[in-house]
This record gives C-alpha cells, sequence and structure tokens, in this order.
C-alpha cells in the first residue's frame, strides 16, 4: 500500500500543492538527500480556520488546524519530490501556533500534526525533532505554521 | 560585474558587519559548504527603524526594515567567507516580523528581504525556502529579524 | 577532566533528561554526524520557573532559566549519543524567550544558555550560531526554550 493509499484508508486526502504566499521556493536542497520545506499554513484551496488558540479555537479544532497543515506540507513534499513513499525520515519540523499569551499548550496542538505523520510513516520515519512555539500572529491569521525537513531516499 | 557592483548598480551599499549582540558565533559550518547565519535585526551603524506591524510602522516600511536586514545579512556573509561571489545557494531563511496580535501579512513585509535576493542573485540562487512569522517582541525593538543558511561553492 | 566532571566543578548538575511532551523524536540524526534536538524548556524534574519576561521574571532571572533550559538540553544529547565529550560543535541554536510586547533584552536572556556552553566547552565548539527571539507564549509557560543542532565526533 503507498502511503497516498493509506492517507486515504484513513479518511483523509492529499490537497492540490498550495501556492505560494511571496517570493521564495517552496523546497530547496540542503546538502545531499536534504531538502528544507517552507512554512505551510492551514488553507486548502483557499479556505481553512482561522484565530488564536486559547480564544477563536478550542484545542481540538487547533489539532485539526494542524492536521490540515501537515497534509499540505506532504502535498509539498509530492509536487517536488515526485512521490511520498520515497520519504525516508521526517528530521524536524518546527510548528508555530497562533496563541493567546494566556495559552500554554502548544505541544497538544501540534500533536495534530506529529501524530499523524507517525500514523502513517511510523515512529522511525515519521517522528521528527519538534519545538512547539506559540506566537501572538501568523501570516493569513493561520492558527497553525509548520516548517521542517525531509530527508529523502537517494 | 560582481554582486558587490550589483549592490550599488541597485543604489544599495553593503554596511560593515554588525557586532554581536551576545555570545555566540556570527556563523558556524553545518556539515559540508552549509553555513548557519545567526539571526541579524535591521540597525546598520547602530542606527535603524524601531517598532511593530501594525502599530508603528506600515508595510511599506517593514519592507524597507526586510531589506536592511538582508543587507546586514550579507555583509555577515562577506565577513566570513570573503565574497559574496562564493555564494551558490541561499537554502533557507526564518523571517520574524515584530508585530501587532491582529497583523497578519508578514509574508509582504518578507518579500522585502528574499525580493532583493532574488533580484540580486537570481530566482535559482537567491529564492530561499522561507517561514515568515509574527512575534510580539524582538531583540532591541527591531521590526524584522532573519537567521539561515547558506551553501558556498566548494 | 571530562565535560561530566566540569559541570560538577562549575557548581551545577546534568538532570535527567526530560520526558517527551508529546509525539516527537528528542533527537533526530540531519545527514552525517549531525543530530536535530527538540525544544527543550526550563522544568527540571517537573519543577522549573514559569512566567515572562517584563513581568515575572527579571533578566537574571530569566538567565538561570536559560542555563537550566541549556542542562536539559545536554542531558537530552547525553541520553541519545552517550557522552558530552563527543560534541565537536554547538552548530545552532534557536532560542525562544517568552516576553511581554515591550521586554527587548532577549540576547541578555539567551547568554544565560550560550555563556554556559562557552565557559563548558571552549568558544570554537560552544559558541553556536543563534537566534534569540520573544514570544508571547510557550509550552507549559516555561520562560525559555531551546532547540538547535549538534556535530559529533564520527
Amino acid at each position: 500500500m503507498t502511503i497516498e493509499d493509506k492517507i486515504k484508508a484513513m479518511g483523509c486526502e492529499l490537497p492540490p500543492a498550495p501556492g505560494k504566499g511571496g517570493i521564495y521556493s517552496s523546497v530547496k536542497p540542503l546538502g545531499k538527500n536534504l531538502y528544507y520545506i517552507s512554512g505551510c499554513g492551514a488553507y486548502i484551496n483557499g479556505d481553512g480556520p482561522q484565530g488564536k488558540l486559547g480564544k477563536d479555537l478550542t484545542v481540538e479544532q487547533g489539532q485539526e488546524a494542524a492536521c490540515r497543515t501537515i497534509l499540505n506540507y506532504l502535498s509539498v513534499i509530492k509536487a517536488h519530490i515526485g512521490s511520498l513513499d520515497r520519504i525516508k525520515s521526517f528530521v524536524k519540523v518546527l510548528i508555530f501556533v497562533q496563541s493567546e499569551p494566556d495559552f500554554y499548550e502548544q505541544p497538544k496542538v501540534a500533536d495534530g500534526a506529529t501524530g499523524f505523520l507517525v500514523e502513517l510513516f511510523g515512529e522511525k520515519i515519521g517522528a521528527p525533532s519538534r519545538s512547539a512555539i506559540g506566537t501572538n500572529a501568523l501570516p493569513g491569521n493561520t492558527p497553525v505554521e509548520i516548517e521542517g525537513i525531509v530527508e529523502i531516499e537517494p
């Protein structure tokens, strides 16, 4: 079963890769077999949740937003690498969670993204090193933004 | 035409590399031919814009601050690598924009930095992977801070 | 004298590696001899300072929190690599400081971590490239969070 089959079997769908929101590369090589993936938000086809954790969204809604964001992240990788089955390791993710100043559960929100990766790819490939950071404002009012590094089979 | 000539032809000037604001290395090797560049702010010769987007600065002023910041970033690379003509790829930038909680146009501000890189180095070398993140407070009240990774010709 | 002996001689103690606060890997390989370390907070054995710089903590208390955080960071490296004496370079740290919107001395706070590394490992190994970023909210109300990259002797 391919990774894309597995995404469908989990009741999800890989969205089309999101358009770029500025002047940058969506993916850039970092030495050999490693790629840096630009920050992705939670919008799919221009539509998605907005707002801050601790005010506009519950932790569960934040986890859903994190899952949408990682689907976007995967779609960007697929568009540039060809197939998700070539991923050898999710090396690192930096997850920003748009938060009120008294919201401290960023790790639970971030689990909505990394939990999905681990379910899909298993612990060894799918569990990246991670930071989950609160911040007061993210582009376009997205609740979650994720950037990171992946390693691809040579 | 060297990159430095091109900077002058664009009506800009490469500033002296900024002094360090603490205990760290301005540049550190990341494996082979890759370098991590420490966070740079918008001050040049101790002078520069201050304040938050969405309150103290317009988007245009933020873009100007981002352009000053990337000039500092380039001056740090030059001081450590010798020549900007040796840069093979701007691999990654992480751009923090000091923002009010209701300011959501960080990508437009960040374009002031990455647009300058692309004009100077072309799309292939100059367009890094990027995240543009809002945050409530940056060192010394700088509106923009940029860190990143560059690849140098061996 | 081993690095751990030196930590004791400095009157400090390497804590047990902190438990993970979510779904991720504490350490993940980044190519050859390089490792990405997940974000660490200031809690040791479930206990530690909480609050924001500019309101709840002085700069000195923030530096203490940064020092505790880097001790956690070292304990994570030790648990995964075996010995701190194998560290060849602290390549990069990204230091988040939980701040009020009018607190701008994140670099001074961050020096509590990187100053400790330089005292312990010397300038060449111990001084990483660094960014010190303010943010409005961090997991569990920790005042400081640090992630980064280390290079290990082959």
